[in-house]
């Protein structure tokens, strides 16, 4: 019975968030035939061969492949440089220039240097899928490209919308799908892992694992990771983003300051909770017995551990204790020096200072001041218009967070 | 002056009957340049790996050929053994099974052993796109899978229909004239010689020349041989061809019965006439100078003496000569004995011996009894339903052609 319990946990674990799970039966059954004879499965991902710079959003299907890997699986880090070093052979797209081998190997070690904080690099294959792929003739790539219609192709959905509007998709397109799948045959994957949008190629790996004679590979979909404001998934570009590379306090204060919401779909997806430890997690937060602030400080620990390491997580989370919880003052806070007998009309103002390095607006400072939450050398200000008139050294204190060692020289 | 005016008649000779050309002036251009710097053009026609059993119909493009060979140019006989030696990858066709290399090699010398009475083996080149296309990679695949849309493959009218319809194309149907077009590339190819549902093939030879910075190959299209009846295209299953291989007699005795319309139609484009001797004889039979009997002839001895000999030919319109013009009775008649004894009631009957062997139904026999037109030992017969009742020998004749010996004994 106690085995039976163990292989529930263990799928339950490595569904955490997924969003879809192709065939949740088949999986609970490999997963069973492994645990009775001792056989690791294998599990897939394919990655870009592209430069990586990776933030917490990337590292939902890495993260996952770490839940396979506590349970004993075998992991294959898959990163697909043999269309890579094609490049995009229609010439229409500059940012699809052809990677040289040299290249490939030189982001393949920024990868691991980053998805190794994740993964344990002892137990990680890290395969190139060129292994294969540029062994095969035309004559294979013909005997691939046989085993699927246009019809089917056309399905896929990017395709059926730009044939439709009268896009041009090249031939060649309809081959990559193919040549993913056949990745799936060559690793003999078990399980594959993959974003929503991949669902077409994913299939296309069990598809052609079948016509190999192969047991076809189940397949977890993993969604989109939201950034830090919770609504957008996390991007670059919208500013909602935790990089692997941020600095220890940045990333802790960063996940703090995400909503309690957030932080449960960030213990689905990016933590290595398991699934009953994930199910107590909610239920304590729930009861009451645990504070979501500490549930959250747990997670900004836990993540400033894994990209950085366990001292960085305790020092940053002392600091945030001293800053926040105990009201004391940070180390390191920004200083701004003022010469009153250069300075403008109005620069020595609280608002000028507060306003927009600490609050965003003067109305927001002067509600502040109202409610009692703006201090100077610990004094409480309720006038928000009040200037810094006087010669001497002043720690400027607005809401809980904001700090700002003002210095006024004569 | 001079010259000009053999190019004019190189150009309307190697022209003569096609459907289509892409593009004329190119060609002609071609046909100029070639003249002037004495270096001929490589002419490209593909044929199937499978074994082949030529008849006339087969042997338009070859004879084209021919006529250009004669010209000076050179000859690329490819023979597309690649695709061939892959087979039909989707398996389903079992007509399409893939080809050994040993088997492409006994079909390349069937393929000699029937063009060679056709083309100069001095002067052509038999080549094997497996030369080229075997040292292609799944890369250089892709690399020339992206030289094209899957809107503009979608224009070739079978697979237009095809998708339309909702029946299967797979997706290595759209690298197959890629392939093709390729060959041109690997060739050099100055001209393309094909079948008119050929068309959008031979353009993609131009597109994918262009693209590599050659000049693109002019296209010359001919059309499908009529058969002996002149209505149908010639095809073994209908019954109206005349096969390489048939016998002198039966080829001969074929061509004589065609209808002079279809004459000049296989004068045009089995025949090794040059434009303007063409021109003449076409003249002269309009002006009544030449008999189309003689003109027939003239053909018939053509087509004999190239498939088999000059001797053959001569002999074979001696023969005809004999029997039709003359009113002989021609060598080796097909011979009928009759037991009298042994015989069943009425198989001693002239409608037995005679329908179907000589003419189609008794009614027909009939007729030609009444006309005069059938006769035993040269005495005319007017009873169609007289029986040979007394033992003898005897040579009977139906029509003009039909004869039978019929030997009746006791």
């Amino acid at each position: 019975m106690q085995k039976k319990i163990d292989l529930e946990e263990a799928f339950e674990t490595v569904k955490m968030g997924a969003t879809e799970i192709l065939l949740e039966k088949e999986l609970k059954e490999k997963l069973e035939s492994s645990a009775k004879n001792g056989k690791p499965l294998k599990i897939k991902a394919g990655f870009d061969p592209t430069a990586p710079d990776l933030h917490l959003g990337h590292t939902v299907v890495i993260n996952r492949l770490a839940k396979f890997q506590k349970l004993g699986h075998e992991i294959y880090f898959l990163i697909g440089d043999f269309t890579g070093m094609i490049g995009d052979p229609t010439g229409k797209s500059e940012t699809r220039k052809a990677l040289t081998a040299e290249e490939v190997a030189v982001n393949a070690e920024t990868y691991k240097a980053q998805v190794f904080k994740i993964l344990d690099p002892e137990r990680t294959k890290v395969v190139f899928n060129s292994q294969w792929l540029g062994k095969m003739n035309a004559a294979d790539m013909i005997r691939l490209a046989a085993t699927h219609t246009v019809a089917r192709m056309l399905e896929r959905d990017d395709f059926a919308k730009r044939y439709k509007e009268g896009l041009p998709i090249s031939i060649h397109e309809f081959l990559y799908p193919l040549l993913q799948g056949y990745d799936s045959v060559a690793l003999h994957a078990d399980v594959e892992l993959g974003g929503t949008d991949q669902k077409f190629n994913l299939l296309m790996g069990r598809e052609l694992q079948r016509l190999n004679g192969q047991t076809p590979q189940s397949i977890i979909m993993n969604p989109l990771l939201e950034g830090t404001d919770g609504v957008n998934k996390m991007s670059k570009s919208l500013g909602n983003y935790i990089a692997i590379n941020d600095a220890p306090r940045d990333m802790f204060g960063k996940v703090m300051r995400i909503s309690d919401e957030l932080m449960l779909r960030y213990y689905e997806l990016v933590g290595m909770l398991s699934f009953s430890e994930f199910e107590s997690l909610k239920a304590e937060l729930k009861s009451g017995k645990l504070h979501p602030k500490s549930a959250k400080v747990g997670l900004a620990k836990q993540i400033v551990a894994r990209f950085h390491s366990s001292a960085a997580a305790d020092h940053e989370a002392e600091q945030f204790e001293k800053v926040f919880a105990k009201g004391g003052v940070p180390e390191n806070i920004e200083e701004r020096v003022i010469q009153l007998a250069s300075c403008p009309p109005g620069a020595n103002s609280l608002s000028a200072l507060a306003v927009p390095a600490l609050v965003e607006s003067n109305s927001q400072l002067r509600r502040l001041c109202e409610q009692g939450a703006v201090s100077i050398n610990g004094e409480k200000v309720s006038d928000s218009k009040m200037s810094f008139a006087a010669p001497g050294e002043f720690l400027l204190k607005v809401g809980k967070r904001g700090f700002l060692k003002v210095v006024v020289k004569k």
